[in-house]
């Protein structure tokens, strides 16, 4: 299993070195300054290695978004903590690059950076458009289980569990937004207003939080999905 | 005063007439597509008429999302309705582009689209995110008057008015982030989970809502800033 990082590991094919290399380009040009020699400099190969492989930037890029997405639902492979409550935590901190596995990477917000940018290309492409719909939805079902899961075990009340997790995956997603596009970062004040929230509207009274599990090592489940 | 629309205004000089041309390229063929041929093209000028006003397209960029920004700066030219309450609803509903002035326009989802376009050249680019941390902060700084005049009054809760807007603000941008790369339209729930949010937590339970400045027409003041 993979380290989660687009462009740490050691390439294993020649697509894959092509990603890698599409991942330094895109991080140092950006999209609009995207090009094919770039990526083929990136990753020292010839521009015919390249287009052994994919037909044009489209091809690729399309490619490449599957590619970032695969690493960006690693958050799915996580282990559950046991408890509802604590999985709430761990994963929207996954979720939102705070996470000790995300936060302690210098590449973080970087990688979410590149994130945006290909979700942006939405705007203009519906092919975008779908695969990023796709993988926000998955989010979502995957934050609505452990939510139900809590109402189920009576520690979550009984609020509508979709409803609620595309609502704190607005909040995500507006803080991965921001922190890519500020000067600042604003993820300490959103979790403290999104805590607060969870702690006042969501959490019963009554249940205690088994607060270690936040700044515990983390592990990833072998047996992911 | 204009009606807040970036492209349908009747131009008043060429450098006018560039901006609008390059709302309708950038919507067309997205920035990466951009060229200043085509923002020639869009506006049935010649590329030298471009170049005598701007050097390139970095230049012309960084004029444009002024030009974009100030659009997006009208609503803290709405007219108070008189109360704090009514006013966090009014201005919600205008940042969040469902505001009966914005939402009534077939371009509002567009408009925000170019937005997020221009908005995530941040990512590569120092100048971008200057200016879109500062139109931002503004954003906050209005948001947190609203706020701050409801605590005075009475009708909001002791909260932390610059924390609460930073909160709300970043509900609106995942918003916008999902209504311009999603398939769907996420803001119909994102509103009902952030109505209730507001209710249950900022607003004081004894406080009567006019729910009618929300279906109300509006208009803009004629002192704005």
């Amino acid at each position: 299993m993979s380290d989660g990082s687009a462009s740490s590991r050691e390439p294993t094919s020649t697509r894959e070195a092509i990603m890698h290399a599409t991942y330094d380009a895109l991080h140092k040009h950006g999209y609009a300054g995207l090009s094919i020699s770039r990526i083929a400099e990136e990753g020292d190969f010839s521009k015919s290695t390249f287009y052994h492989h994919f037909d044009d930037k489209d091809d690729i890029l399309l490619s490449f978004a599957d590619f970032i997405i695969v690493q960006f639902e690693r958050g799915f492979e996580l282990e559950s903590t046991g408890g509802p409550v604590e999985d709430l935590y761990v994963f929207l901190n996954f979720a939102l690059g705070t996470h000790p596995l995300a936060a302690d990477r210098p590449d973080s917000v970087e990688r979410m950076g590149v994130w945006i940018e290909l979700r942006s290309q939405s705007i203009h492409d519906p092919a975008f458009a779908e695969k990023f719909t796709e993988t926000a939805d998955k989010y979502i079902d995957h934050l609505t289980g452990i939510l139900a899961e809590g109402i189920e075990q009576g520690v979550f009340n009984d609020v509508d569990a979709r409803k609620m997790a595309t609502f704190l995956l607005t909040i995500v997603d507006g803080a991965i937004l921001e922190v890519t596009t500020r000067t600042d970062d604003l993820r300490p004040l959103v979790w403290e207003k999104m805590d607060e929230y969870i702690r006042d509207n969501l959490i019963r009274g009554d249940v205690d939080i088994d607060e270690s599990v936040l700044t515990d090592d983390f592990e990833l489940a072998d047996d992911a999905e």
